[in-house]
């Protein structure tokens, strides 16, 4: 029956293409209130694609953006198929033209064989791959290989804020599920597919620094007055030695020790430090002294600033001397890293570092643990199969510098550990301009969730 | 003559009044191309009220701004009557109502005795005090005391870019000037009208820095990719040193030291740091250790950062490792420091700390010098006389923290000092929101220009 349904999905690309660009259109940006329209309109399209699948739909709203959710209605699977929980999200990052895309972010274009959008690759474009391949075993087999749970969010991209508590409210119906999948990351390289067995976590702050009631002339009170971006800046450098290692008091403590034979493993995957570059769009790599590039990116934690504001950004000199200057910085934390003690930590330090002359605000944006998944349960095994089938190679066994934060909720939660195997490339530029998803690999991936589903079906026993 | 001359300016102060707010309201912002129409309109409105007067006038071109010139016919001063040369600016900095302004920046606001607007205090305003003085003189006397020559630029807030080239060629015409008068300062304090025998230069820098060619992913990318906002506040946060000094290196070399009775003479001004700090809107001074909260302003030198950006600054997180960040600054030099060698030592510093993984561009947006002039002369004496008039006080002789590039170039180029008295307060909030000038200093300021052109005609010997 996989077969019959493979041809079917190869045979309509046109038709799931068609069908993800409009749902791309929707530019659902969960950050900014100004959107909150387009995340809902999203949300509904997504309930109506479901319910194009046979799926029963609901819609469960949140202090914020509601979750889409959907179950299998009796008699659209097998009686004692195996409980699979599928989680996406249908919200994206912010994205406009000016920041340097080449084309409009929500005006999604195919270009030498990707399609060009914001959320493409992050995560709609596979999400959607999913939905296409679960259309597929119901329009062939007219019904599903697993007793399928979708549960997608519309706050990934702000810190999954209230996915939690949907969690506890539906802890009934999710308990038993004895799979999770989630295709929010990437293979390895082209040709290479990969399943991700760690991630990195994320602890995200805004800093505000307050000098002056109003902006000042800086001929006029320059020297005498406290500059909050002389302030800022002075903190702000003092989070990093001069190895690139971050000084935050204890923030590598309890960082877990890597298998010097994963390392190994890791040395031989096809990786080059050009290569990483030229996607990365850089000369050369930089990091924490000590470490391979793959280190840095997947076992160390780090500290970045997103952003950084005050005083005059126009064109031209103004002598001001700012009121007000702020920053955005996030950590990425590794397994064994506790998100409370380091936030403990880095508001201590802060504190500790705070110039004389300025107040500073401190706001927490987010916080979540690191992932690491065992590789040898049998619905790894299944992704494996089905990464097989979807892209014709074997897949390597990855880590991700990323953060999805519900991965370890899941596990907490449910008990369940996650199974991530994406369809993005490390090139898909997901967070900045002209962010793609290249084609093949979308129709790969439909193709590999088909095979998925069926595999699990076989693999693992109904409760 | 000047008892009738000053009689009717104050008779008719409304009058002078409504026509400078006709001048606030036009946004002759220098540094916004998109303003370039509205400062070729408050150079016209110049031109028609010096023409007001009697003089003839002259819109001089340059790359950027025009240049505003009036000079005195035949038959419109005594035949062997001294020539003076007065300069002022009629552009002014941005100003948005976003930035804090309680009433529309270029709309003028009367309140509590104050006028409100951009440029009230910074220039115009007090332009405007001179340009009334000398009409009161050309309808009352029919004739004025001095042969003038005004020269309004429209760059002085984005560092005088032309008015060198300016000056050159009419070098003619202005080398017979005997005296300089500026008012674009403030009285010490309200009651304490003031003469500014020095001022601090200016240097003022864009720095940009560029990590990767493209906004990326601070998950994907972090700890494995130079992020530059982190190298920018890390080469900005080496600029100081934990005492408030600034570390270029021979930035202090040539700083001019002070005479001890000069600084004791300061100690006894009508000063306390519990008023500096209330005008300033802070809680406390702070500054470079062991200096006064004057010296620091008047006798310092010092780098402030005026600007910063990079990443994102909307509401909530981004997760993005950003492509650029930026920042302006500006240093403010004291007598004796030259620019050019301050401007070669911070550059090549910037080179010296600029951290791997990143390029760095240096934008130059203006250099001036430090001003400082004698007090002894008898256009001093003059001045004095003056504000003495017009206030009603003897005035005190302080420096002033600001930046005048032009009083250092006349010197140059003109063997000519600058008096400066100022009609302003130190509460102004130049270049910042809700700017002002108090109308009772407005109208002793026209009072004082109308004896001080008096005192000035009697005082020197025409050539």
């Amino acid at each position: 029956m996989l077969d019959s349904v493979l041809i079917w999905v190869d045979k309509n690309r046109r038709r799931w293409l068609e069908d993800l660009q409009q749902w791309l259109a929707i530019p659902s940006v969960s950050t900014q209130q100004s959107h909150d329209a387009d995340v809902a309109a999203a949300a509904e399209w997504a309930m109506f694609n479901l319910r194009g699948i046979g799926l029963t739909t609901e819609l469960i709203p949140t202090a914020r953006h509601p979750c889409v959710f959907a179950t299998t209605p009796e008699g659209l699977c097998p009686p004692h198929a195996p409980h699979v929980l599928f989680y996406g999200h249908y919200d994206v990052q912010p994205a406009q033209i000016e920041d340097g895309w080449h084309t409009p972010p929500f005006k999604p274009t195919i270009k030498n064989g990707d399609l060009i959008a914001r959320g493409a690759s992050d995560d709609k474009g596979q999400v959607h791959a999913h939905l296409t391949a679960l259309l597929a075993w119901r329009e062939i087999a007219s019904e599903l290989p697993v007793r399928l749970t979708v549960l997608l969010e519309g706050e990934e991209e702000i810190g999954s804020l209230n996915l939690r508590t949907v969690i506890e409210q539906r802890i009934s119906q999710l308990k038993s599920a004895q799979a999770l999948i989630i295709s929010d990351c990437n293979q390895f390289a082209p040709g290479v597919p990969a399943i991700t067995c760690g991630l990195r976590g994320l602890m995200y702050y805004q800093i505000d620094v307050q000098g002056p009631v109003s902006d000042l002339h800086s001929g006029l009170f320059g020297g005498a007055v406290a500059n909050p971006a002389n302030a800022l800046v002075e903190m702000l450098s003092r989070l990093h030695d001069g190895q690139g290692r971050v000084t935050v008091p204890g923030f590598y403590d309890d960082v877990a020790s890597v298998d010097e034979a994963l390392r190994q493993q890791w040395k031989e995957l096809p990786f080059t430090d050009d290569q990483f570059a030229r996607e990365a769009g850089i000369t050369t790599p930089f990091g924490e002294a000590g470490y391979t590039t793959l280190e840095r990116k997947w076992i160390r934690p780090t500290l970045d600033i997103n952003g950084l504001w005050s005083g005059y950004q126009g064109p031209g000199a103004k002598t001001v001397l700012p009121a007000r200057a702020g920053a955005k910085l996030s950590m990425r934390l590794v397994p064994n890293q506790d998100p409370q003690k380091i936030a403990a930590a880095f508001e201590a330090f802060v504190q500790q570092i705070t110039p004389l002359g300025v107040t500073v605000n401190l706001t927490a944006l987010g916080a979540s643990p690191a992932a690491l998944t065992p590789t040898d349960s049998p619905v790894m095994q299944a992704a494996a199969e089905a990464l097989k089938i979807g892209f014709g190679q074997n897949p390597v066994y990855i880590r991700e510098g990323g953060s999805i934060p519900v991965v370890g909720w899941f596990k907490e939660m449910l008990g369940v550990d996650a199974v991530m195997l994406g369809f993005g490339l490390p090139d898909d530029r997901i967070h900045g301009p002209n962010e793609k998803l290249n084609l093949e690999c979308y129709y790969a991936g439909i193709r590999t969730a088909a095979a998925l589903y069926d595999v699990l079906g076989h693999k693992l026993c109904g409760k």
